[in-house]
């Protein structure tokens, strides 16, 4: 169910679903004043996790049920403060090797159905297997 | 005053800062259930709000106080999941420009006084002159 | 000119324009044994200056000629060996801002007219004014 | 032999080994004009192809003769342009996991035997091991 896509700092931080298709993942965030920083825009950490967030989940989707997918590393630029009322992290998977999976996530900031792409980050992630149940 | 130091998600995230010395900066997080991901290790979010919130303090220790730090870009390696009760974050200046400064921060998994190096992060972040009060 | 495009070490690895547009760059290299590395594969250090060179061309179309434009920092994955005869590298800017400006290259390897994506960077650029002329 | 480190394309851009040890590898560059980019600094794509040489002899040293070594992603940021006569660049592997290894790279200039750091690079590198000989 698509709760379950989001439980623990995900949760926390309010990530909400919007869409799920092979390799692909999207995700939305309503900002609050938790998710600010000194200045009053939404924190680097907070767009860091989505983009984190939702290129594991896109990976997900290309994988069997007993593969666990962890990140291996990230790279995140950010372009303009994001400072709408909504950000909203699009990733895609960009290369599917047999251990080695790279996606991209585009964060947008979103003002009145207006959205403007705020940060771009890169994500290398692997694919492991789960330990067998006993 | 060392508070004013966490607002926002950062505070929002539970980060306590440590010390404070130029171009240097120490965090602590006091890990809980709202900071896992899927197999209950940190969220690889969370090292990274921890690795930008350090390396960015890290900054403003080495620039006047009309002058702002924001983050460029973050690049962060995942080397093991972070499994103790407490996360260390650690962050030095290695370089600082002008106008761009590049940091490195260490993350560290805490148990019972043993620290584990779990992750590591390079920062580059922009020296911004804040618009003067009217 | 199209050949003032290519000089020093870009012109020494042998890498030849071929299509410039706003914000755009395209070149590409016909491999050859001393663009190697240990299997014989054409050498990440290869696929990285090519990146390096495309995007910083395809951000020099988007300034004035008084601007001179320098590489703060490069990350590149590297998602198959490069094997074909010839590599191709398009770069586009994703981002303009006033002085950071971040492009994006692919490499392609190209066999009988075949493309396949093998690496994918994303480049932090900065526009910088050149010294007045005394 | 030493001489066995140095093929293809790290031979042809003219690197030479200095020093080798467990988790450690050390190149330098006689810097000639085939180096330089447009203002007559060495080009980013020599630095870049220096920090992934580099690194991946480092991670070599810390597996058996069956293995190989590939690069996944590369990230390194430009402090200052490279204008000595000559660059050294110095790796040592910070993060050894059973497949996955990471290595840093800190690239000098070098004038007159007095060391500047104009450069620092993060690499992920796989071990993998070679096929069997038929």
């Amino acid at each position: 169910m698509k709760q379950d896509y989001v439980q623990g700092f995900p949760a926390y931080c309010g990530f909400e679903v919007l869409r799920v298709a092979y390799g692909r993942f999207e995700v939305r965030l309503k900002v609050g004043a938790e998710h600010a920083q000194r200045e009053g825009f939404v924190h680097a950490g907070v767009l860091a996790t989505m983009a984190d967030h939702t290129a594991g989940y896109a990976a997900y989707t290309t994988v069997p049920e007993n593969i666990s997918i962890l990140t291996i590393e990230l790279k995140i630029n950010y372009f303009k403060p994001a400072l709408g009322a909504f950000v909203v992290c699009r990733s895609k998977v960009i290369n599917k090797g047999k251990r080695i999976i790279v996606a991209e996530s585009e964060l947008f900031s979103v003002r009145k159905d207006h959205e403007k792409l705020v940060s771009k980050a890169m994500i290398t992630l692997m694919a492991v297997p789960l330990p067998e149940p006993a």
